[in-house]
């Protein structure tokens, strides 16, 4: 592919992204988890720190379990994998920001594998029962859950237009 | 391409990413800039609300003002683009998770064209000057401005091993 394909393919599947909330029973391959995991790992952190860790969920039970906790994550039932991000961050602006990098990314690799998936988040009680849950310690903050499988639907959601968003050189 | 490959692709792709902080005065094509601007406009955000502007800065005498303000910034100054968030939200976490799904695109999108590009944030003082440059009203918050430019190298950074970030089913 010429330079220009390989962009536009690129920014095509960046383009392509949506998030999906309802999800097949079908399992999703190995290599589409181990890819994620990956590219969760490469993901920038600031000052490189990689001030969290992931639980990766598969088992049934404990994905329904999370599911009924407090927060916007009933997600968490019907999907194949859940990936919870544990952060250890103690600067908690920078520590919310490098988590909203990370779940994009995992999204994005799910997508590169035609995967759906979408972010949840636990609230109040729901922190605390997630980590009690998965034996996360009492110092990591727990907030985040990526759902990931095979879209049953996808929530294609309208966006603002360009002169909504974007200012050229000034506000 | 096969499914495989098109998936090899992509992870490929999202593996790759690297923070640039020095760049070649080489300008942008403009369908670059074009193509982070829409994958910006496509990025997800919390509960769909899109609480946040972004400001392109193209304008030499500008960069170099806003690589000079309190914060970790100071690579706009070599930049060809700076591109500034300016957040309406008024849930601080969902804005500045937001706000790092936001970031993370718009570099993919540069790195699809085969550009670098790094984070920077400002901070206390240099927060209120980048508004006041800017013209950004007082009721949006600002903190994070992306570099963009050709690389003239790249950080290629130590990432921590699976086993120091991945757990599977508890911690």
């Amino acid at each position: 592919m010429s330079e220009d394909a390989v962009a536009r393919e690129r920014i095509d599947f960046l383009r392509g992204l949506r998030a999906t909330r309802d999800f097949t029973p079908e399992p999703i391959p190995s290599r589409a988890l181990q890819d994620m995991i990956e590219v969760a790992r490469l993901t920038g952190t600031a000052s490189n720190r990689q001030l969290w860790d992931i639980v990766v969920v598969t088992e049934r039970a404990m994905l329904h379990q999370l599911s009924q906790v407090e927060g916007s994550a009933s997600h968490l039932a019907a999907a194949q994998v859940g990936i919870v991000i544990a952060n250890s961050g103690t600067r908690p602006q920078q520590a919310i920001f490098d988590e909203g990098r990370l779940a994009e990314r995992i999204m994005l690799a799910a997508h590169a594998h035609g995967l759906g998936s979408s972010i949840g988040w636990f609230r109040d009680s729901g922190r605390v029962a997630a980590k009690i849950l998965l034996g996360i310690p009492d110092d990591r903050f727990v907030r985040t859950a990526i759902s990931v499988g095979r879209a049953a639907s996808e929530h294609g959601r309208r966006r603002k237009s360009l002169d909504q968003l974007v200012h050229y050189e000034r506000f």
